[in-house]
């Protein structure tokens, strides 16, 4: 009996799929097991692999099928949706040639390799040959996506990270932003300054007692340690598979704070993939619909659930016990004004909620330009300075702290920035939306139970996968496509409201 | 420019290599850091590795090009060796018709899973079924391969993992050792129970120790922990891949020798594959050359070096200060005598040296007659139980200290127990060689420093690949083809000598 063009295509994104989870787990044993002389055989397997999985995917047969499957009527809605993700795979992978593909992969890797040197010596000049030569390419890229998607180049790029990502929707979304938060940012400093000083946790904080608590913090979230991991590496990340999630975190003997918050925020992304649709593993609607609801999902866990003073209520009988903590500093309102504080600085990663989405919107605004070819490469450092002084008041002591703090570009990730503020904007309206439907939520999380929370994700959005797009999965589950509304709120309350 | 044949076999052998290696630390993941809901996916992913790789070897053009690169006059030594194991590999992989080795992997994958029940009931009974189906699937692909190799169908099985191996060769080898062994051990057993037991070194032992001793052992050998690392798994192995070499073992807080000996043990073979041609990377010729010089490496480093009394000598002083230890217990010489205690037994990885052979010996003639036609699986048990009498005087008590100890058969691993002892054989003749070359290694190893060894052995086997036969690898390394002369010399020296 002849296979259906359907069923030859669930087979061959199978593979597809059980090839990409391989290179995940390659990828955290990179970043966290493999000795330093493992790195040149482990790109060449992840080159190899990548290529395999490209080949499958491009493969002429891809196209055949999935012409045919898209007219196949007797296809249920999760296989409509399944054809419409591969054919979204396939149109991005087919928009490029195969040696476009491998240039740009080089000029990537070459441009990295280079970028780190200079990030350590603030010396953004040794880099912008790679870095003019790597945009060059990702301008190339985007324009030939552009005509293939029928998109603007940038909302090509921005469509790989967020499907049907647009720009015209995230100018409405920081404009909101930008009506509110210069008003609103001063105006937090100066309420925290008048306040005294938090007291501070003595340390040191040793390393397993952390990692111990850790642990324990994830347990209560829902992470199911059958079905994954937490080690360290030098840039926390969530990675492997929807069955064998590995978060990381690193740890800091001086400040527990950090590393902390660093799990929790993984822990969100790990939920995410833990809760996707089993019947679905490995296949294009099974996956996770894109970076703005993942980082909803890591942002409503760090953001709304554990820098509140209800879950800190519960974590600082833990965290005094975890560390022989006791006294003021100990108290769960004091280390809420700790998780809480605000201040402008350089560095986004160390940002707080309130100045976060400042750095997002001037790189925003800068990759945009790059794209549209209105900023050269060589103004960049000038652009960023003027940038930081306009949004936050400061300006960038050099470009270690300025141009070359963030990885991205110099990977050749553009378009991918906006995904951070749009994911905690989301995060916020998804929360509301959650304590609507079931405000026993927040008493539960006082008492360090998120069965409740957990179970509404699971049957709100993680378990939808990509059967719809993101827009539609916002609106079933919150009533709205995605506004401003509920994070302004947000931040009114814990900020001026508690 | 048109690519030569050779070139375009080099880039594909290539690939194939990255992606076996990728396997190869998927595998490793699996059994050291893989929670156990991990293990569905992984699986998919090692089984469309697995065919993705195949698929590669067999395609057409392979063989095309293998026939053309044959005939290339203008080839070096190292890629005439090349070509011959890749057409090696080529030939083994196209001898079986893909359904054939579907069928077989599915089989073995069942057989496996059965069996690892049926060892813990001692239950012969449950897997036979699935044990005989598999057993007839090898035969027929014996069968298959014996036609393609022109050789019988037991070699044809051998040859997979010894290449060039020849049951002939093995039988006249291991006459050699019924010769003396049968009279040996019965002396050696009394000799040792003439003399007062040793006395034990009292435990506990904590693994923390037992680890930090384990690695400073390896280091003291020359391994290099930016190439590779120690961890815990259920079955010690060495995997990973040359430059980034993954052993592991597991400890026992009662007792120290046996993960200590098995990371000795783990770090030989570490050793071969860390030093194979470095300019042959992923190519067949700088691979390993089978599994008789491989098993030869690690039992040179355990058996020929590290239970000697030099090593022990050198290793007391750093054993007593890991475990505080301290009075006749943990002399050199009393860690001697529990390091070459020889006592029959029913499992065979639990042996001795001088009752090892025994224990393939019979596995060696079972499997024989099971793929000659001999012995049907349903007498296996019998047959296990005549031979254990026969060769050791020990009936086992249940078929999980009998036919059901090893996994290699119901993992479909024919013609694979011969390497062992083979193996064993090699190690002895190979570090007499060193010796007779290089007398100062025994000095040096009392001393802790293995440098003239590992030198002697990187430039007479390690640093040679795959470049000749096992065979003439021996005869250039030893001057002689594999005998059992220094073998011998070795057990009456260690045994009657000292």
């Amino acid at each position: 009996m002849a296979e259906s063009p359907y069923a030859a295509l669930h087979d061959r994104f199978r593979r597809i799929g059980a090839v990409r989870d391989a290179e995940a787990v390659l990828h955290w044993d990179l970043a966290t097991m493999m000795p330093k002389g493992g790195a040149q055989a482990r790109g060449e397997q992840l080159a190899v692999l990548k290529s395999l999985r490209h080949g499958m995917l491009v493969a002429t047969e891809t196209g055949e099928r999935l012409q045919a499957a898209t007219e196949d009527v007797t296809l249920d809605p999760w296989q409509q949706a399944n054809v419409r993700e591969m054919r979204r795979l396939w149109a991005h992978a087919t928009a490029l040639r195969e040696p476009q593909v491998e240039a740009l992969s080089r000029a990537a890797t070459n441009c990295e390799a280079v970028w780190r040197q200079a990030r350590a010596d603030s010396d953004f000049p040794r880099v912008l040959p790679y870095f003019a030569k790597l945009l060059e390419l990702v301008r190339e890229a985007a324009q030939a996506k552009a005509e293939r998607l029928g998109l603007s180049p940038y909302d090509a790029l921005l469509d790989e990270y967020e499907p049907d990502g647009r720009a015209a929707d995230i100018d409405t979304l920081f404009a909101d932003l930008a009506s509110f938060l210069p008003d609103f940012l001063p105006s937090v400093v100066e309420r925290q300054a008048q306040a005294a000083k938090p007291a501070e946790p003595e340390g040191p904080f040793p390393i397993e007692a952390q990692q111990a608590t850790a642990l324990r913090l994830m347990r209560s979230l829902g992470f199911e340690f059958d079905r994954g991991r937490l080690d360290v590496s030098l840039h926390p990340f969530c990675g492997g598979t929807p069955d064998d999630v590995r978060i990381t975190t690193r740890y800091d003997e001086d400040d527990f704070r950090s590393a902390l918050m660093g799990v929790l925020h993984e822990t969100g992304h790990a939920l995410y993939e833990r809760g996707l649709p089993a019947d679905w593993r490995g296949q294009p609607v099974g996956e996770a619909r894109g970076m703005v609801l993942h980082e909803s999902q890591s942002l409503l866990i760090e953001m709304q659930v554990c820098r509140s003073k209800a879950f800190l209520e519960f974590a600082a009988p833990m965290l005094r016990e975890a560390f022989g903590g006791s006294g003021p500093a100990w108290q769960a309102d004091n280390l809420y004004r700790h998780y809480t504080h605000v201040e402008p600085g350089f560095i986004r990663v160390d940002a707080d909620e309130v100045t976060y989405p400042a750095h997002v919107i001037l790189r925003y605004e800068l990759e945009r330009a790059m794209i549209g070819g209105d900023l050269a490469p060589a103004d960049l450092p000038g652009a960023w300075a003027d940038g930081m002084r306009r949004l936050l008041g400061l300006a960038p002591p050099d470009d270690r702290r300025g141009c070359l703090q963030d990885i991205h570009w110099y990977d050749g990730a553009w378009g991918y920035f906006p995904t951070y503020t749009l994911g905690a904007i989301a995060a916020a309206q998804i929360f509301a939306a959650a304590i609507k439907a079931a405000p026993q939520i927040l008493d539960e999380i006082a008492r360090g139970d998120f069965t409740t929370l957990l179970g509404w994700l699971r049957v709100h959005l993680h378990g939808k996968g990509s059967l719809a797009s993101s827009r539609d999965l916002l609106i079933e589950a919150t009533g709205k496509p995605l506004e401003t509304t509920a994070f302004r709120a947000h931040l009114y309350r814990r900020y001026f409201g508690e």
